[in-house]
């Protein structure tokens, strides 16, 4: 059960644009086969988008299909540098509630 | 509720040492007042931890805390630089459930 960390940095006064193609994207994004956690994070500066996949090809057949392609499309232009993406497995430590995202 | 993302960068051939430290570490934070997760992950080159805290004074409390300071201690010398820590906050888009670390 893949877990995505993706970390987009927006140019100086693009965090609302990065945030409103989101808005556009992650309600495609969540109606993809195997979706169950794409849940998006901001400081203010840059945007973190926590993901969790069923199986690996359901993270493989999103990062082709259309959704992703329409976020790149309106983030185009809006970023100082390409998005930081972190594919990885939980490992299970201490209180199973805590230690894994729901 | 703010969210944290950790990445920690081990040196080559440590992984594991920084995994082990977690193992001690994480559930100490679980015990934490206000840690509602605290989730370790890999890919096999770097650790990152998916916080989220009841208040910003929990996340506060637990960054000045013994748990953290024994993850410190275990972790010297098995770290190639200094862990990047995002403190961020939701921002709930489509799916309630599917937008929203649970």
């Amino acid at each position: 059960m893949p877990v995505v960390v993706a970390t987009l940095t927006p140019l100086d006064g693009h965090v609302q644009d990065v945030l409103d193609a989101f808005g556009v994207a992650s309600p495609l994004v969540h109606a993809e086969k195997g979706c169950e956690l794409y849940a998006v994070h901001t400081d203010g500066t840059r945007v973190v988008v926590v993901e969790r996949w069923t199986e690996i090809e359901d993270l493989q057949a999103h990062s082709e299909g259309t959704a992703i392609g329409e976020l790149n499309r309106l983030n185009a232009g809006h970023l100082a540098s390409p998005a930081d993406v972190l594919v990885v497995e939980n490992v299970p430590i201490g209180d199973p509630r805590k230690g894994t995202i729901q």
